[in-house]
């Protein structure tokens, strides 16, 4: 971090700055030029307020030269996390791929889907029970009874169950679930970060509609500064001018997110669109730019799916696309599946 | 809304469509062409779940022609909603100043600029207590503590008190406060929205970064279906591509919100841009544009504040705003202060 | 600007990059720490090619702390810049209409206009005669045709004439216009602009959709860089997430242009939502927030206008928007009309 | 196209402005319900003035069902259009890689990296001599100087030149060119469109920082109605909230272009992030999206580069993105080089 002062600043206002930046545990730099006077940070400087230091009244500008996210930061971590779910691990050179509906509505159609999506070669089921709707009036899931049909499905087909918790107070029932997703819309939802920072269980982070990165791996380092160091990042598309597409994917978001940090990335090709026919070249892309895996929405009926089924593969569409998939993660090095 | 079908629709089908469609209470208008089918749906249409339409294997295409939110539409509701807050109204004709520091530090800070801020003739306090912060390293409020002290210096100044809830699990820890405040990263923090319609408290809700105004009056209209009617809007900035202000403030949001909604619209001057000699100019117009009150932050001590002091204005360059705005809400016909 | 070198540079690289450095003008300040070297450049950074620096091995970082621009700077230009046209003096202090309809369509349409609006209190008409369509099939203007009808209306009432300039190759056409205007779309068509430069009439340079505020002033040194220093700069909406409004009309930018820059500042309420109803709101926000004057489509019969009919106002709504806008002008310190 | 009437239309009007519709050219369908009229509009509807038929009195509201593009609309030309350059077909089922420096420096500079690129697979050379710079102070490029050193490589190499053209004047200076490009910030210079729309060289068609993929399809077309339909669509990355990477890469845009349009999309990976180890993940993922192109910054010396050296790429990681690329074009059935 680089603090650069206003001209000729006063010598105790300097004295009590110094003090109060030493008390971050970093070391300072100061390189008194003829006009201006600059402190460098040098050290962790992720604790330290950048905002308070520029209301200082001593204070032109600041820089970070450094990231502000440490748990999260591969600076401090080189090697790749790989996080284990059932036998399965999610990291660099593994692709799994979540499938499922977007809401669980009944128990027929959930162990259906499992089974189809298994048979193509998913290897986590995915579906809501609890559902973040923009419209009070739409269809909310079937809470606590999703949840059960979920782990129906999943002593069914015996894939590990990735669902969406809304709700602070609902980690109790979520203890039978292997991934805890939190969605775009809570991923600065502080609170429940630092509620799933308390739990054990691997946490599939969405990144917000208009968050940028860096915020994205500040709400990561939110879960993982309450020790819960088993973040899976997932990329789903951002907010734009755009209106052809419902989001933006950002493909430059996987490497930039690989580049920054240890974590694992997945994809999730369905929201970021909104259209099923574009699934396909964007699962393509997301392997080809380095993701380790995808989460994509397969519903058995998509013209009566409760919610979203507009956006939804069938199942024959979904296998098409895990053969065209399959090729293309093993020229980038990924293992598919549980081999 | 108007479905438009695909040519040649199964007549079976088209039947089955038609009674999904009387389900939601609406009346169906028919009209066949020689080529398209369109299906005009009058009636309240807020309850219609257009995703599911559109996924339907008939439908082309559809278009909303009304608002999706009902208990917020103006259309439904045409006079002005006031609300009331110890002996205050706030909604059209009125104009309310909530004043205070980003973050509640200690008693002699709160009191200070409680007295200072109602000597300048704001008619509220704001102060937080749980505070919402990008990184888990940054200061995150008193909580109880920061309430008791807000509670002491309403005591100490008569001035109600707006400060925000983070977890749905405080409502009781805010029971003695006047007005609740959902922060912009909560707007579409569903859970807390219905837990909040369960309330009987004013609550002052934010747009979120990157939210639309028809999701901003969604968010609304999820408080007001779980009864609580009792709704500020908050326009405080919106994420452009534009960096030398934090955000920019959608100025036309003001006249827009008050259009489609009778819901009280307030602006945030301060969150708006974070630069402080940005909030005379952006008050002045929030008035003019017809807001019905303002959110500004104000500390005795900007550059020691504990949280965005760089954005904070002093009492002193306070009341030279309050002075400049007092004309201009005349000129809009809106009652200030108590009067 | 601040040069951040990687550790331990080359000693003789380094000197390379300090005469590189020097050669563009500037006094250097080199800082050695133990780890970081860091070089301030003092003195008139505008020529100094940043993408050049930053692509230097030894660097490792650079920021800018002073602006790129400088003929546009108010800190090399402290005194507010007024512009004069036919008598009128555009600038901080005075406040001017310009007014008229998207599109010259006939010679009783533009005289009826201007005359209209010259009784309301409009001090400049507009009309376009070379029109930016989107789409090449839209109705393009009626040209030379167009100027010439302008020029009538300029007779008949004394206005002076902003017209939109499309084509490098036209300014001889435009050689009895009074206020050339450059569109959105052409905001960064450098080629026009250096022709502009060297041109010796009054530009009205209107905001990008998508540009910041730094690009924006820069297209004014394009100009003012050419010998040209008769620039108005015009905010009329940004291209934003949210689509009830066409654009967002960055009202903060009226304040922070007028403070990096001496240049005037006018808004065009009618481009920033498209929407007839919101223009009398904007403009008195626009006249709060401290502008030099503003820009409105007023058209006879908006319902049969060849383009943009769907944002104007007829003459009666234009008159109630001016009388409006003067109580509000003149609390601002702002002399309105030819007074 | 879909016209929403106000309820009880008068029946003179209604006659007028149905003969307006039909004098597009169109067929009408009226279907009229118990309150709401609603008129179809069949045919070709790019002709049509959506916003002159908005501002009809009579109309609600008009929704587009097809695009108002039709010379680069893939319904009225289902076969993908494959445009000949010196012996090279760019177009579906085809891969060319378009590679040199941001600006044409020297005769060895561009000769030199011209052989380099062309020994690693590329099969056309770039380079500007006309800079579209931000800042009038920066490097303008050497302009016809450097057209005549990109012609000498082209005889040195035999690759086909593609060049940006700023100024509607040079169209005679260029008459050498093989590729025209037109830059981002000129997408909507209409005026240029317009000029290129009457030549008969393949143009590259960049899309603009802000503007939809309805726009860019939109410019194409004023280059097709002029009379030249071999135009090449290029993305190269959006402006959004994201400061990390330079723009955002729009990867949804290579598919969704394709499905509109029968012309051939490439991608330029390096203005796309501004970020040169950004390059060849992107590549892979544009490989994979189905792009039929690349175009990508190499400069033999980018530390001394006079313009974007930072984002380019030296010959040796050029020729290492593209020994990356050959088989996964390969596996996308696209042949890459001569062959």
């Amino acid at each position: 971090m680089i603090v650069i002062l206003k001209p000729h600043p006063d010598k105790e206002k300097l004295h009590q700055l110094s003090s109060t930046l030493e008390g971050y545990g970093v070391t300072l730099h100061v390189s008194e030029g003829a006009q201006t006077t600059i402190i460098g940070l040098v050290g962790d400087t992720s604790r330290v307020d950048i905002d308070l230091i520029r209301a200082n009244e001593l204070v032109e500008n600041v820089t970070r030269v450094s990231e502000p996210f440490k748990a999260a930061n591969r600076k401090f971590h080189p090697d790749d996390t790989h996080i284990p779910v059932e036998g399965r691990l999610i990291g660099e050179g593994t692709f799994h791929v979540i499938a499922g509906p977007c809401s669980v509505e009944s128990e027929e159609q959930i162990i259906g889907v499992a089974q189809a999506v298994k048979r193509s070669g998913a290897t986590f089921l995915r579906g809501g029970a609890f559902k973040p709707r923009t419209s009070p009036y739409a269809f909310q899931g079937l809470h606590a009874d999703g949840l059960k049909l979920l782990l129906q499905a999943r002593k069914a087909t015996g894939l590990p169950i990735v669902t969406e918790i809304m709700n602070l107070n609902h980690l109790d029932l979520f203890s039978e679930v292997d991934v805890i997703q939190v969605g775009a819309r809570n991923m600065q939802n502080f609170e429940l970060l630092k509620e799933l920072g308390r739990s054990d269980k691997p946490i599939l982070l969405k990144r917000g509609l208009a968050n940028t990165l860096e915020e994205f791996l500040m709400s990561a380092e939110y879960i993982m500064a309450g020790g819960n160091e088993k973040v899976i990042l997932c990329e789903r598309g951002i907010r734009t001018f755009e209106t052809m597409t419902r989001n933006t994917l950002d493909i430059s978001a996987i490497p930039m997110l690989k580049h920054l940090s240890h974590l694992p990335v997945v994809v999730d090709p369905s929201h970021a669109t909104g259209i099923p026919w574009l699934v396909e070249p964007l699962a393509k892309a997301a392997v080809a730019a380095g993701a380790d895996g995808l989460m994509i929405e397969v519903h058995n009926d998509p013209k009566h799916a409760l919610c979203d089924g507009a956006q939804s593969l069938t199942p024959a569409e979904f296998d098409r696309v895990m053969k065209v998939i399959e090729p293309r993660a093993a020229l980038e090095n990924k293992r598919m599946g549980l081999a």
